[in-house]
């Protein structure tokens, strides 16, 4: 049973990083309150500041700075007891010059030197092979049809999406039960 | 018909690249010959001096300044007009730092933006489905049996590999041609 986990969204605080940054950088602009965020790409709830966000999201130390997302590190050192084998598929943003590496060090960081050799980093995912993923993205696409089964990582960005099963880190070990990734004996 | 190319050995001449560092940098120590060259790992034929050799390949712009193997770049481009789906499927080192953005900061120079969105970067290259896979390794091992078939890039260093097919930027449209990959219409 082999599970990948996206990075942004599912492990790394992307979303608080980036309001956090927004808030702080350009406190006389209105923000996006967590909860309101429903666009899967901020740029596109933020149409008249595209390029202030992008200069965010792509300026150095934004993705080592993150934040792991809450629960997602205690989830994942229970999940490496169930034996799965579990590899991070992450994608880099087009202006790819400072996460590539940061995103590196941020999974040696937090979840340390042996996960570094689990990293797949690529633009499609479809064409890595799996049972599941768990991702934030609505629906992924590639050159492909996907061997897993995508799981969504539940978020407000993402909840038009009504179709595919739901997780996150407060309800993971129910869900991964129901659908047989996990088993407990 | 997808096709993974690696990177080091088949399109960017990490041998070469060393060896000039090598004679460069240590002027007073032996070295080996390129076409001596018989060992996958370069510190297995420099065991006296692992960590220099180590200090080489793991400094800042080793990867970002190794040239193309020759003919690699014109027979890419070629390969585009086949319409295969090209990917480029390469593992970091063990001490990554510098060669992951290097990597896809060469990728952009030699092959252009668009390729950077074909990088599979992966220490495990079986999890990726692909139809064949073009690589120096003389045998590429993971946690999946892999669905390509592995043609060795020929170098000296796997020559003692005698089961798989061969190919260099040479002969390639003759080895492809003969393994179905191409067609010439």
């Amino acid at each position: 049973m082999r599970l990948l986990l996206d990075m942004d969204g599912v492990i790394a605080d992307f979303e608080a990083g980036f309001l956090s940054h927004w808030r702080r950088e350009h406190p006389e602009k209105p923000f996006i309150p967590l909860e309101e965020r429903n666009t899967f790409f901020i740029v596109d709830q933020y149409p008249d500041d595209k390029d202030l966000v992008r200069a965010i999201i792509s300026a150095p130390g934004f993705f080592r700075t993150l934040e792991p997302i809450p629960g997602s590190i205690e989830a994942i050192r229970q999940l490496e007891e169930f034996h799965l084998e579990l590899f991070i598929c992450t994608s880099p943003l087009t202006n790819y010059r400072n996460c590539v590496l940061e995103k590196y060090e941020w999974v040696e960081e937090y979840l340390g030197a042996d996960w570094v050799g689990r990293i797949i980093m690529t633009d499609d995912k479809t064409v890595v092979r799996a049972d599941f993923i768990i991702d934030d993205k609505p629906e992924i696409k590639g050159v492909e049809k996907p061997s897993w089964k995508h799981i969504i990582y539940d978020l407000p960005k993402n909840r038009s999406e009504k179709t595919k099963p739901r997780i996150d880190w407060r309800n993971w070990k129910e869900v991964m039960l129901s659908l047989g990734m996990i088993r407990i004996e």
